[in-house]
């Protein structure tokens, strides 16, 4: 791969136009990387900072074709993306998809995955593919109760996962008993996790930092997780022999369980993750810039720390859904050494992911220098944060 | 001032779509602020990043206008906006301008801005106006041979400025004697500088830092400055005293000549500044956040630096204008720690600024942790890329 840069830079064509999408855009500007993006709503959240957005649905092969014509090279930052759509359109436009739509596929079958995985020698919770109620009944027998179902396609944050005790749990949650993975509840010290990257003939992975879920829906990353070195060490081998799993260049999000200082394997992700969000103010590079340079085959970029970093969600704290609007923005900045991501999004519903705060150090005298300190500087910005009604501003 | 962020961020309407306006867009994205700019070369650097460009001239007072219709505040990246007309287009819209249309009267005229200064009792060289022959062999006499003489408007990047020893290379330079500030050839140590940013009720300083010029074009920039910390405070409040000098909110580029011991203000930009873009990696908070904070009147960000930190200019290393292709990108990415920012500019012309490199520590273990060393490493990616024949490339 030889990349020129001229005043047209190289261009992206990413499936999703969300706030992945938009924080891929600000972090390829400065390389003179351009983003069209291809997503079903008008103006989605990267539609202000990408040179361009395709309106169409992510399996729409024509809008798909579309992209492919004006990308040097296509990815995704959704798992809703069409592998053999993808794949075909590729292949015929001659341009390449990275991650590949292999490892899309896999992964979009949390059982798949998970085979995967284990069948490479990573270590995975206990786990068993789940059809009917003899099948739980089995998998609950052995793997003790309450254990973790999952929808093995089609979730997402945390939507589709679900601990259950009984068969009548499960059909509660999920309808149906057909296609699931259960596995075993794991009784964790840490919730930790890795984004990795694979290069062209390089791979490489960002410190192991730690995570605060509820609701199984990521709230808090403190960066780096306040663990042990054999614990970080094993977690980045763990990374890395994931990576080696996967197929096609770019960003991994991999998300771990710490037990006993041993790493299990939890979820991964093929594209860029909320728990590396921490990345753009507290990484050498961003997992964003690390996920342009590796899927254009640049060489990938620094992934040390630049000190304790912390980094909390902006959910929408809404009871119903409505048109976003937030306020306390101004209390918000006034913490030092706190920057706000906001993702643009037009409707606010309950805890959708709506933006997010990062904390770092500023100086000794001047205030936290240690990522737990540095978490309550970002809840403080969070706190001051309100959703208003629109109406009533006008 | 009270800020809501919606889908449609607030936003800033930027005269000038140049490398600066590029990464205020880039810097005011993640804020959920976005850009309308006023250019009039079509897809102007700053185009593909900002929600929108209006092409047309700086003083087209209808592109003005529909800049003003589009904007919460009015800004600009050049100083070659039209104060007069920023402010009846302002002053009708509605709409804040910051800084002031005042500021730029004031700063686009070399002499009134040196006599502003000199006023206030901020420390200057010594200075003579010169209109004719009889003007500047009085000044020669008074400041020494050689003396630096400056059109008082018009200049930038140095054109406009050159060291004179008689009346002939005055007109050689400057083909008339008219209009121009003669200054004492200042013998410094250093050459420094210090971004100012003035906010809503408070004002700040970043550190200060040094750089190089070479045929007035400014080459590195090594954060912080290699000096004690009595110059570092002295240079801090004379720049704390030149924002007091100023009307209007917003960031200020104001370099200074370091002369035993002693600071002297040699120019002020009312912009984010060439010697301010490590803010971008070396700094809590980036110039161009800064700025878009400052004008929209939002609380100002940390102005500490994270590390030492060098900025490596990437100028028109050609001969002739032509098509821009820059190659060897991949050998200036491989360089750790280094960032690349490429302006997006279709033709490179020769020392015309092009990008910037800028190099970071990443870890003890892992290479230079000083700004000298860290300078090695940015040249050494800048001596990785060539501009290429875009010709060849097809």
């Amino acid at each position: 791969v030889t990349v020129t840069l001229s005043a047209d830079g190289p261009t992206l064509g990413v499936v999703g136009g969300g706030q992945l999408g938009r924080m891929l855009a600000e972090a390829a500007a400065p390389l003179g990387v351009e983003l069209v993006v291809l997503d079903p709503t008008p103006d989605c959240p990267a539609a202000p900072v990408a040179r361009d957005q395709i309106v169409g649905d992510f399996d729409d092969r024509g809008a798909l074709e579309a992209l492919a014509d004006r990308a040097d090279a296509l990815t995704f930052e959704i798992e809703l993306a069409d592998p053999d759509l993808l794949e075909q359109v590729g292949d015929a436009a001659g341009v390449p998809v990275h991650p590949s739509p292999e490892t899309l596929r896999t992964i979009q079958d949390k059982l798949v995955q998970t085979e995967a995985l284990a069948e490479r020698g990573i270590p995975v919770p206990d786990f068993r593919r789940v059809d009917d109620a003899a099948d739980l009944e089995a998998a609950l027998d052995d793997l003790g109760r309450p254990a973790m179902a999952k929808a093995r396609t089609g979730g997402y944050d945390g939507r589709g996962n679900a601990p259950v005790a009984s068969v009548a749990e499960a059909e509660e949650y999920f309808g149906r008993l057909e296609g699931l993975l259960v596995e075993t509840l794991v009784d964790f010290e840490r919730e930790v996790s890795v984004i990795g990257v694979q290069g062209d003939g390089e791979r490489d992975a960002f410190p192991v930092v730690e995570n605060v879920h509820e609701a199984e829906i990521l709230r808090e990353t403190l960066a780096p997780a306040r663990t042990d070195d054999a614990v970080r060490a094993r977690a980045r081998e763990v990374a890395l022999d994931v990576l080696d799993a996967m197929d096609g260049r770019g960003v991994y999000g991999i998300e771990l369980f710490e037990r006993d200082g041993e790493i299990l394997v939890n979820e991964i992700a093929p594209r860029p993750h909320n728990s590396g969000h921490y990345t753009i103010e507290g990484a050498v590079t961003s997992q964003f810039e690390q996920h342009a340079r590796a899927v254009l085959g640049l060489p990938l970029g620094s992934t040390a720390l630049r000190g304790p970093t912390a980094m909390v969600n902006v959910l929408g704290t809404v009871e119903s859904p409505r048109p976003a609007a937030l306020g306390g923005v101004e209390g918000a900045l006034s913490e030092r050494g706190v920057s706000l991501h906001w993702y643009g999004k037009d409707e606010v519903r309950p805890l959708r992911k709506m933006g997010h705060l990062t904390a770092v150090p500023t100086g000794a005298e001047e205030g936290p220098t240690d990522q737990t300190e540095l978490r309550s500087r970002a809840r403080d910005a969070r706190d001051a944060l309100r959703f208003e009604f629109a109406e009533e501003e006008r």
